[in-house]
């Protein structure tokens, strides 16, 4: 197969949105899977090469600048040819739930650092990238960001969490009204529920069909964002299971 | 052409997004057209049909529960073997935009009728086809609806036509938690731009391309709600020109 | 006691923060009740005339144009020196929660007519006396708005009354908006739980202390609303006791 | 005079809310006054001292752990006899407003630790002090914490000044569903507006009578927050001059 002209990053890739997100835009797109460890990204590569998608993994650090910088560097090597046309940050720092007077400042700034400082050390990185892609990108080229329920709701013990996703939630907001008018399309996604992976699985007691939610989904409405006539924009929406009580 | 299983219903039909939903989602399924006015469908209706598509346009005042009820006794008999898979609310009560004390108690009510009231009459003839069809039916059964900025945001003169897309608002979130469990997946949707048609083309002063809604963009959102995996349902997204300030 | 130079309409009294309202503003003003039934306010009256203040009660049905208009004239008679500081909308429509398709579009009018048609209603009255009030009165003339928890928020059964609740604070932003550079204070308050009154202790099973509402500490709220600096206005507050989930 | 039995915090003192809020908190309490200069509280602590008020200022960068920490054991010597009844954090770090590929990571952590960082510390350190007040304090122990627009708006060119807001909202919202519970009383206010100092009257150009924000409005309202009945807390209030578009 020949190369692909445009190519889409996913930073944040595991067994559920992530992966999922890779091989949907693997169906147009040369893809770049960002994870921190190789077992992360190896089957998906592995299987969108398979079908005969074109897919990259790298080994990086996301929320580490001079890790993305290498990966930057890493990507311009092999893809000398391809534009960036979508980056999807899908990184989720693992989060500490406790009582507030229990935490350290440095579970705060881990978990600011995982969310919006790893959004911002991508985002610097891609939208020169992406600006770039405007005039000829077969879409408006797109940065999409996933978020959760904690990005517009600071419940009890989530606080750290809670403030990261807040956080990545005003870079978004505050890019998408400084680069929509360049023509990037910057949205983000509020994921309300338990996304289904062989995890969430084990100790998810629903028996009711399509509680959990399926990463297939969720990369189907990427797929949406990123393909939307820059005369329509989304800059957010909310995705939960039918039955999910909100 | 053998007539299609699935059908869906636009309720309020005129140049812009009722016009382009139609023949959006006649690819699909038949469609009924409903606006007050034959000219408000006509040349939709023959557009579609023309292209190989099932249309039917009812002339039919939605606020009015008896002209409600009558269209839906013409579809029966018109499509008596389609189960309706999406019903789309799109109609624009006619906003007066005035000093508070300058408006009529008869101003603010029209507006409640127009908006929520006629979507509040929709729903019930709707509901219970879309439960219906929640077994058979394609993708999960759909109530769409068409808000805008006055949804969430009532702004100083706009007092009655926020009033009534508040109120839209309410009944939209409060029939997706309501009928979402049950496997109808009921969206609704800001709108925050001026529409393109001919008669905004005619005022608008933007040489910015792409400024303003192409109302085939707001319909291919439309149908990628309906066409949402039921794990992962939207229940609100804004569109809005890339240029827009918000 | 010689009549006082201002007053402040309640309007909707019952036992709860109707009452609580009127005897904190009796403190510093005239005061006059509005209510369905004359045993809604007789007490309150006669208790505040007890203590030294000066209110009157009017039977008035205040989603009804017409009653409204003769109560104002009944003020005018009553209170002719008097200029109006403040009125504060407390009408609670009934709520019907029901499964969306066993209401009836009446309940839905009813709904918004108790709600958002009353509050329309007594603004257009108040909205003018007050726009007098601004050069002389003690603090910004004021409209205070009882909200409550479904003002924000559409849950599953509770769409009519969500719908009501909704408008109302449409019309509410639209008037702080319009009025509030001429001078006119309008608030919104969102009542996040259950009142204290006779009713709702026999039913409320919680034995926490201060677990339901205290009428006279959200009457507090209302007063300094009312005495906020004209640079430094609220438009929104919520209230909810310290215990509730929210 | 003799020493008073609760003392509160002011953290971040300037010549707008934090000096206006020590005043008014003085009346009742003795107050301890935190800065990073002398120069910022100077003046405050002798202004209150001479109306007969106990003040203290400590020099203290509130967003190091360290300076904070011993701010703290200094209030220990000097207030050995006092319970703290409310801390107020008013610290406001300095934005970027620049285009977002011109910003560094250095900017963005900044930002976070000037306003989330900081509250995040002071909070560890007052919370302990205001639980142990809950049984004896006047009012409901309080924490109190100043926003701004960028709070709930990620303006373009503004995003690493709302990443900082939005992540203190979200640990105001964690910690008020925390100790809420438990008697302690934590509110947000949305400061929409400018605040009227020197600085500010200097390059203002308004004519408008209080167009500005008067500090001594802000801090009533902070005074108000802190008294509220714990039947009736507050979580959050939008404060703007009457003419501010909003």
């Amino acid at each position: 197969m020949s190369p692909r002209p445009f190519f889409a990053i996913v930073a944040g890739v595991g067994p559920g949105t992530g992966r999922a997100t890779a091989i949907r835009f693997a169906k147009e797109y040369a893809v770049v899977l960002l994870a921190r460890k190789p077992e992360n990204y190896q089957d998906t590569v592995a299987e969108i090469q398979k079908a005969g998608g074109q897919a990259i993994g790298i080994t990086s650090d996301v929320s580490n600048p001079e890790s993305l910088t290498s990966a930057f560097e890493t990507i311009a090597k092999e893809l000398p040819n391809s534009k960036l046309a979508a980056a999807v940050f899908n990184v989720n720092g693992g989060f500490a739930r406790k009582p507030f007077l229990e935490l350290t400042r440095e579970e705060l700034d881990e978990g600011f650092h995982a969310s919006a400082g790893a959004f911002f050390t991508l985002a610097q990185k891609a939208l020169p990238l992406l600006l770039e892609s405007v005039p000829t990108s077969p879409h408006p080229p797109s940065l999409i960001i996933t978020g959760a329920t904690a990005s517009v709701r600071g419940s009890a013990r989530f606080g750290t969490f809670a403030a990261g996703k807040f956080a990545l939630r005003a870079l978004g907001q505050s890019l998408a009204r400084e680069f929509g008018p360049q023509g990037v399309h910057v949205a983000h996604a509020i994921i309300d529920g338990v996304i289904d992976t062989p995890r969430s699985r084990s100790y998810s007691s629903s028996t009711v069909e399509d509680a959990i939610m399926k990463p297939e989904a969720i990369a189907e409405s990427y797929w949406h964002l990123h393909t939307q006539h820059r005369s329509a924009f989304t800059q957010e929406i909310d995705l939960r299971p039918y039955v999910e009580k909100f």
